[in-house]
């Protein structure tokens, strides 16, 4: 196999958005037509889905095939999606745009944005449940690994510090906005990483170090983006941060600062991936990328 | 062993309730020193512990020690907890007042209703994933019979059909309401009951069914009790549902047919554990309680 052989991550990346978004489709497809239901796929739907991607793409460097890992790269991604949902409601973010549509609790009312988020965060759970996804073992290692990320340890921990960080006295320093950030979007990041090894029986330390990196680099490019981007191409508001009077990345260490940090980090999270070699090609792409997107 | 030797539902219930908050202590005792964490001990604090009794009663009824289902037992109190506190939000059912406390929203602010819920679910599927519990399999039975209950397809559907039914042009029907309440309500006290039975191994129908008929009973009861109840003991605002002039089985039976339904369904209960004698005794006696509680 040659290096050209790989996909590069823009494809590897759109052909695991179609099989998530199957995926979640079929999870869905039986149940209630009830308007919780249409607002969990409405919810679910479009996306970048790079959590799923590095689900599929982990899995793929140990030889483990798309559809046996599907189940968890749909998984993280309707946690993901019940993350948003809930996020975007007035009393946290309140966000009316997402993805360039009408948010959950626009497009229908807030307690169906509150029952909406709550299914979506067990459907993850059902979902990890699969038997796809091999032996009893593994689908409880997935599922422990998914709730220390997800909840107030993990990504949960990392909203509410951003909450209070709205009305702290004083901005937050470098290690403050590191640590929130690694709550906020890192752990489902690093989960979503490690999900390639856990279902491959692998160690997941280099796969843990690579998206302990690609994670910061990811927020500090949400960061740059929030700066430098076109809310139309980004489908969501910018310069909210800015406008809050927030520290972020770029306001503690400058865009050139930022931009030289990010593409350190991703060095870095290369660097981690070194030793598989060309199999890790996708996966050092996407960390590429990841500091270069525009939405 | 006689009859006398088997504890009464009450002295089961108080020790249930020990030993579930015990438990649910040590799962959050390292956790951060945040509003959030703060908020998820008050919403698991109190409460008869109902769900978390069936599940230990049902594992003893097998000969299951209690230390074994006791993560099982917990993690349906916190499923529970995070229910009730996304329930009384302003834009859900808009309770200020839960076991004779303060709810969540009001005591911290909106946002850590939302996160406290949102984790108490996450940790839910946590502690199911602890080793005491049994094997892997046992335990990804567990946490996809959870998912199951507690989801679009449970419970949160059955929030959902009762938010809908608020704005609904007429009351609903007999047929209607108990597929409201199967969800509501009834889906986690059949999964509560049937954990003993996955736990040990053995065959969960006859708890299901037990179960079913209780939860069903436990409902007609608190529809009651919000006709005659005194709120003081019920630590918990009455008369909410006349008031807005929503189907009740009091309003669609009456108050004595309902009462006649209860005690019908209690029978019906009883009769599905008969076969196992004497070991059944306080998980029967827990059904006629259930009718006859005042809070």
């Amino acid at each position: 196999m040659t290096l050209s052989a790989a996909p590069t991550f823009p494809t590897a990346l759109s052909l695991a958005a179609v099989r998530v978004q199957t995926r979640l489709n079929t999870a869905l497809a039986d149940r209630a037509d009830e308007p919780v239901i249409h607002a969990m796929r409405y919810a679910m739907s479009g996306g970048k889905r790079l959590r799923g991607f590095l689900v599929l793409e982990s899995a793929a460097m140990f030889g483990i095939a798309p559809e046996t890992a599907l189940s968890a790269a749909a998984a993280v991604e309707a946690l993901h999606a019940y993350s948003l949902v809930h996020d975007d409601m007035p009393c946290m973010d309140d966000d009316d745009l997402r993805r360039g549509q009408p948010t959950v609790h626009v497009k229908w009312d807030e307690a169906t944005a509150v029952l909406a988020g709550d299914a979506l965060q067990t459907l993850a759970f059902e979902l990890l449940t699969d038997p796809a996804l091999g032996s009893a073992e593994t689908r409880i290692a997935l599922v422990r690994g998914l709730a220390l990320a997800s909840g107030a340890q993990g990504m949960v921990l990392g909203q509410a510090l951003d909450i209070a960080a709205e009305t702290a006295a004083s901005p937050l320093s470098l290690d403050q906005i590191t640590r929130l950030q690694a709550g906020k979007t890192g752990a489902l990041i690093r989960w979503s990483a490690e999900a390639g090894a856990i279902i491959a029986g692998a160690d997941p330390a280099p796969l843990r170090a690579y998206a302990t990196a690609l994670g910061l680099a990811f927020q500090i490019a949400d960061d740059i983006l929030d700066v430098t981007g076109d809310a139309a191409v980004a489908g969501k508001r910018l310069q909210k941060d800015a406008t809050a009077g927030k520290a972020t990345f770029v306001s503690l260490l400058g865009l050139e600062g930022a931009q030289a940090r990010a593409r350190s980090l991703v060095d870095e999270a290369e660097h981690h991936l070194a030793s598989y070699g060309h199999k890790a090609h996708t996966l050092i792409d996407a960390a590429r990328f990841v500091i270069a997107r525009d939405s």
